[in-house]
């Protein structure tokens, strides 16, 4: 029976998980594949690691660039994350003639581009769906189920940390900062949440996505991104009084000639599927000419769920070794020649129904003073109700607004903030509704 | 730039989706697989269906034996249905070397073993991803992107037909008769429902992938199979006060050497994400030990949505083409020599919760003989509730149970059944409830 050599960067969570698969569904995977996927080789600075799980002599090393050295192994797993030791030893890795899978979203949505120039060059899979979506299939998806389709738009929660704190604060009323700390205590936030919270990994898995499903380059800066660090239990109650949760998404959608790709706290309909998907799970709904919605739901991060994806990657590059089959599958969806480069629509030039909040004193003639302001910018006003009680001589009004320019939008706020009338910044929150008008 | 011959069988529905998808989006579809995909040939046998899209002369015929018979096509797609026609069709293209994409899940459910032979034989791909599930990927999921996991259940709505008619009774209270009507009206049940709402399609779906998912052979007659045709108003009223909601799943699961595969109304939380499926969707839950849970909704049916998964098959059959890798997937998702024998478990020794409802007169001692009678069958009441007003001297009461053994149900039914304080067969629905006990 023929063998496939696997050798594994980095044994933090995804790595242990990859390595106990390996070891525990061995005969699993044999019986699928018809070979043999065997870990060879593991390395990870930290030698104390080597004993968190049984493993055979010889096979842990502390030194990286023995495995991408190594003759003997066909496919590298880069497990280790950050930008800097890891691409080099995944461009090693494919100038040794290695095939290698990777989890590094950060790394591909920042310097993705040279690392599949290198794939391209030394004729190797470079395969990356741990990155996005834990162990949904989203790449899969989009570089072979839907590969007839005309993608449209995605839209999708892609960060396990933020919707397990939205989910807190939606259901237990607590504020931000307490849902954070239940997170960190329970594992589901880093002590350092900022790359979480603050949108960036969720902009990461969606430059990926989103180069993805439209066959383009996107640099990543052309990526708005708005974490959730300022969403308030008030917003989430006011939010569901209108029959709206706010989640936070990824949304990214294909026009003539441009996309949008943006990353925001966002008010969608209770009935919205995505507004079923609780705690800490991640899900996304693509929608394409032919299948309409397409929703997929699961673990989104977590040891044993990415380690699934991790698994079936080293699985779908095994298939092409033995069958001689390496570049089967595009690695960025279309054949290199056809990938375009397709602008990105600056946030000030998107237009989406919106949820204002304004802290007002409870003098007449306000709502005048803010609405005249909001016509001015050819904002116009669906809804709007005073809500609760004085809070520190202050009523919330809170609006709904009809489609408005995002630029618009942000001016007319900068300028009923100057109003004497109000005491607080205006909070303002995307809707995306279905029906749209 | 290589071209790959593809000929299409049968224009109905499906067949039309496929030929608009293949001819609208071809530049799309060359752009991806670098090389065309061509529809080469089309055969009805009704001659009117050349006029459903513009074709150029000569891709019609009326003779399907023509196609495959043609040595310039690679892919046959066998939109026709059926088990005798359909069946000669594809083993004769595959005699020819052809690959073959098939979305005739009664045709696979029932024969589906001489079929995979005879690709084995004739080493061609023999795909399947539209028989099930219309645009979902359940078929890759199992087969790739799970292909690490030992996969334990899944839990499906696979019939948008059943699932439409199960809303409208949920959501407008009407009686069976009439949302049948209305599904008829509204093109999503066929004049003969029989195959849809008694099960019988739901249960063709699951026989394809219990075999998929445990690497095994099934007997389509050991799927134990109701339809919905039973299901009352009154039924979906009462399990919604009990937090419930009644769909038409398909389940199975593996235990220790003996699966579980069956089909029937049932009763699930309203917070499983599985309830919040309206309409015509379908939608499936896969558990597995990595993946935990892994969810999927979408189209199960219609013209574009599965023609999209035909097209997935197609592209996949082509790259395998131009690569030199047919037989790269195994076709049951397991090597040939590892596809096991594990015997389906009876209905009669399946354990589930259940729900009873019987019509029974007010009159004292009812309960105590109906509990006595469950009692001595070793059924323990979790809950009963008498419900709503007389209705003809009778009063509906409603028993949920603890987990007992199905043959015990039948068997206590049958005795309550005969005692004369019931006024009518009492009504059974089986409950899938995550928190066992």
């Amino acid at each position: 029976m023929q063998e496939i050599n696997v050798g594994l960067l980095g044994m933090g969570t995804v790595g242990e998980g990859v390595a106990r698969m390996l070891i525990n569904n061995r005969e699993l995977i044999r019986s699928r594949v018809g070979a043999d996927v065997r870990l060879k080789r593991i390395a990870d600075i930290d030698i104390s690691r080597s004993q968190q799980i049984e493993l055979e002599n010889g096979v842990f090393t502390t030194d990286a660039y023995s495995i991408v050295n190594d003759p003997d192994i066909h496919i590298v797993l880069e497990m280790i994350g950050g930008q800097s030791v890891a691409k080099d030893l995944i461009l090693k890795a494919m100038q040794n003639g290695k095939h290698v899978v990777t989890a590094n979203k950060s790394l591909l949505a920042n310097q993705g581009q040279s690392l599949f120039q290198a794939a391209h060059e030394y004729q190797v899979d470079l395969a990356f769906e741990p990155s996005v979506g834990g162990c949904m299939p989203i790449i899969k998806l989009l570089r072979e189920s839907l590969v007839g389709n005309h993608i449209y738009s995605m839209t999708g929660i892609l960060n396990g940390t933020c919707n397990y704190i939205l989910t807190k604060i939606t259901e237990e009323g607590i504020p931000f900062e307490s849902a954070l700390a239940d997170a960190q205590a329970n594992g589901f936030a880093e002590a350092d949440p900022t790359m979480d919270v603050e949108g960036f990994d969720t902009a990461h898995k969606l430059a990926i996505l989103t180069s993805l499903a439209y066959g383009m380059q996107i640099n990543f800066k052309d990526i708005y991104i708005e974490g959730i660090s300022r969403i308030t239990p008030m917003d989430i109650r006011f939010a569901d009084e209108f029959g709206f949760r706010i989640k936070l998404l990824a949304i990214s959608k294909i026009g003539e000639n441009a996309v949008e790709a943006r990353v925001h706290p966002t008010m969608i309909a209770s009935d919205n599927i995505l507004s079923s998907v609780r705690g800490s799970l991640n899900a996304v709904t693509i929608t394409g000419d032919a299948v309409g919605d397409l929703f997929l739901s699961g673990h989104g991060a977590g040891m044993m769920p990415t380690a699934s994806s991790v698994i079936s990657d080293t699985v779908d590059i095994a298939r092409n070794i033995l069958h001689k089959a390496i570049g089967r599958v595009p690695l960025l969806s279309y054949q290199t020649p056809n990938i375009k480069q397709i602008p990105v629509i600056p946030m000030e030039m998107i237009s989406t129904h919106h949820y204002i909040r304004f802290s007002a004193l409870d003098q007449p003639g306000v709502l005048s003073k803010i609405s005249g302001i909001l016509g001015n910018h050819n904002i116009s006003i669906k809804s709007v109700q005073q809500k609760g009680r004085k809070q520190k001589g202050s009523v919330p009004i809170v609006m709904m607004t009809h489609r408005a320019k995002e630029a618009s939008m942000k001016q007319a706020l900068a300028e009923i903030a100057l109003l004497n009338v109000i005491s607080q910044p205006p909070t303002l929150i995307r809707i995306e509704d279905e029906n749209d008008e």
